[in-house]
């Protein structure tokens, strides 16, 4: 059963918000994926967030940008964390989107990560899973070691080590 | 019978939505204040704006700060026309309640007016309502002519009129 | 006859506006578009916004990029309602389109819709005529309506619909 | 024992941060509060979020202002989930806190809250903890229905109602 | 005669704009202020600026605040210089206004000083006029040199002198 | 003999000013232009100024990116009018240029134009050299006349004329 | 003999520096303050750098506002190390402080601290001259380590301790 | 023995900090560049910064993007100067790395240089390290001059030369 939902607000968010399905996959957490927007189909987003909740959703990830309510209307309508994911926007770069995410009214909060980082959403959405798995916890702490480690995979790059004395 | 709903997200935001109420009051439109939040109260919110519908509300003024949802979230529910007002804030000085409001994605109009703007938004809703009232066209018409007209009350002051030779 | 004007400064801003044109075709509104600069030919412009007013043009759409005071200008001199629509700038993302349409003064609103929003502006359009116009709103809450289905012309793709087990 | 460490970098963020305190003592949350700079103080801040971290802490709250760096450096200590809230700056009003915080790379996620959202901050980390406590759940839920309720306190008001017909 | 029209939005410009007068007048330089907003009175504008032409008016200074298109306006309607000051907004700091009149398109140039800068407006004014009277120059260039010189009127300060060693 | 200098402060500026001079051809003002910058060579930059005013420059046009300095230091040196060009940056689109032109302190104004205006730039050069020449001054109406004609050159295309029924 | 020159462009600069010259006086390192603005006294600017530098200055802290070009002058006519000290502005909060300053070319580099940030500007020419002054150097290492200690002044406070338990 | 440290974030910065590399060679400063992220890996960012102060590191050259903290904990952890290179973003331009950088709190300066302005950062350190050594300042200097001679590489270009005459 799918624990974390990642509800986007347009297709064209699909791209962008691929890492944290991946992200969530390599820690064994189950996310089911759907794309309804906030502002053309606001029923349906509310009705699933509420039968999401009932299914076992435990955190909501949500991605969109410009006027960027999707988070937002999403935390209205649950008690669960909702971690929102402003999307690059090609005028503004995604400062609409930011805005639109994270300066929300005392009372709902949404948890912004930064623009286009559905990575980084889904890892907060690990650590806010491990507070009751300690078996994810040791996961995430093993991934974040393996942040500190050099990539092995190709020999003739040595990351983190020295480069080129100047 | 109220044509138009005047509604914003807090009670803070009463001082900024009030000359819009006095600008619909000068031209006779009936009027419907609410403080409903769009976070913190969206069941409410959604009832209102189907029921000011049937009532008989014609347009939504929406005032809302910071990541300012209220005007899209009506505009979700609606096919009236919604004008939105970005309130200013402290911190970002209403940058982030504009475009909250004004970046609204395809299919999903607001009309967004100045940070602040509620008299204009007033104005706004009786162009929109003069559509179809010809008396109303007129007191507009009217209105505009006398934003022309120097200011005749304090008899001292000559608005608009050379004020000093250099 | 013509219901909505779309005007813009200069033929670059076509490609942006055409979504507007074709918007209002779809729903059977009647629209003429010219390409007047505010700069570069005021006399003209404010001719024709009188001869348009004349002709029976009820709302007009207006777009325009950088110090973009198309729609300002037309809003000076007619008492219907006026759209604006800010063209994205290559420098400034359309940051400066935006504020010079939107944050007008007290007296003479212009209807902001998003950078580049000239869809939404066209919606917007659609529902202030709908005002005195039954057909037409039913029409506009079809539309509405659509927005909320999952696009099926392409059979293999389900959009709104679940898309992936993380 | 405290669940939640509230982390400032300077004293005078402490009034920022109160509201935070004062919500998780609604919430019978038990929290520490720390002024330590992560600029000043690297060493003594590394030290405590490891002790916190054995102490039972299992969620951090950190405010800071400007190149508010704090948030950023407890993430990158602990496998905690960690909630950032930007002070608001009187030169650039926050936004140099807002990004400082919320563009944290890949790898370290910070659950960004608006500019002084201490509040927010810490119903965030009621909903975390919430994860694994059901009593808790319970009580954030009716916090949540709460907050669709008018104000009762002062009988002369009446929020969410009516206030004047225009 | 006066050569150089001041003029502004609205009445709340002038203090902003007093700099400009002032500054002319201790050039001799004869001017006229005039309050005539773009877009409440856009008729009278444009017939002031076309009389002002016939009188003698050689160089125009307008300042406006928010969407300030009063510069753009006044330059779309004569050939002679047009000097922009954009005034500083208690919302958005100026940027609107400053952006509102420095990014006029091609074919139309606004000569934009700072956010408040009347007294430079003039000084550009004095500047331009200089083009066509020798005596004019002589005195821009005195009050130039005099801008290198210490301020001697209070004995006790000592301006552009060591102050400290410290 | 050149009565407009056109200085930039690198060779990559100079696709952006091209403008400004081939401007200038058509209204057959000369004009020399210069690559000096105000960083890397000041006191070349100096020299030409003072140089410059002797040989019979009436105006400067200074185009610059970044912290373009270049436009205000030659505005210290002289006491003809300065037009500042700021130039389109990769990162910052340009705001960079465009502060740091404009915000001149008070006492050295700069006639700051669009972020990459420099047809406009040399545009008001001929409006200021205009003040004592009635024969530029007569050629600048009727470029202004042609700005507001329709472009003839192809005769399929109809600007500024119907293009379409929508 | 001054080792360290702080100069700024206005009398009014003066309250923003001062801290500068207080941080100086602390570690026994001699500055001397001037007030010579880089756009009304150009020449004595050159002079005064020139001349500084014979004179044993080795390091320059330069404060300046809006189009703050004074450090970057400084930077052009000295081989010495150059502190830019960006000065916050009324209307834009000091972001064109900022960007003027920050934002040099390549080729002269101005370090550039926090806006009003004189006191970092100070500790940054300590750790500059420290290169050479060993003594200096520890007293910079004990300044440092002081950071790190909660003040000991006011008894009643207890910095960087536990404050309350939520 | 190198003198300077070149330190980034993430291998993506290498070719934003190639030049300072390069241009130390060309003073003969010998250099070594690390890659270690102050999030993914803080215990080795502060080891290396200590064991490099003890080889004998003088300067610190960080370059990074985003919510950029690594020049501001590398300063907390080391007295000597720290360079900050605010790294080029492709959403906001880098303006988020630039804030995160230059608005450190008082106590810990981190000299910053402009967005990807890593070649100045390498001229800084040289003027830093110059401070102690004559010979270098010395061919410090003549960089200095060289750079206000008109480059000799290719005979048909003449740079800094009159280009046309208009």
């Amino acid at each position: 059963m799918a624990k974390v939902a990642i509800v986007m607000g347009s297709k064209s968010d699909l791209k962008v918000m691929e890492p944290a399905r991946l992200t969530l996959q390599k820690f064994k957490i189950k996310s089911e994926e759907r794309i309804i927007s906030a502002h053309r189909n606001p029923d349906k987003l509310v009705a699933y967030v509420r039968e999401a909740e009932k299914k076992g959703i435990e955190v909501f990830i949500a991605g969109a940008g410009k006027a960027a309510h999707l988070p937002g209307v999403i935390a209205a309508h649950t008690s669960s964390p909702v971690i929102g994911v402003p999307v690059e926007t090609s005028d503004l770069g995604g400062m609409d989107s930011l805005l639109s995410i994270v300066q929300m009214p005392r009372g709902v909060p949404v948890a912004t990560v930064a623009i286009n980082g559905s990575q980084n959403a889904a890892l907060l959405a690990v650590q806010i899973l491990s507070i009751k798995d300690k078996e994810l916890k040791k996961k995430f702490e093993e991934y974040k070691k393996s942040l500190a480690e050099p990539p092995k995979k190709k020999t003739e790059e040595k990351d983190e080590e020295p480069i080129i004395d100047g």
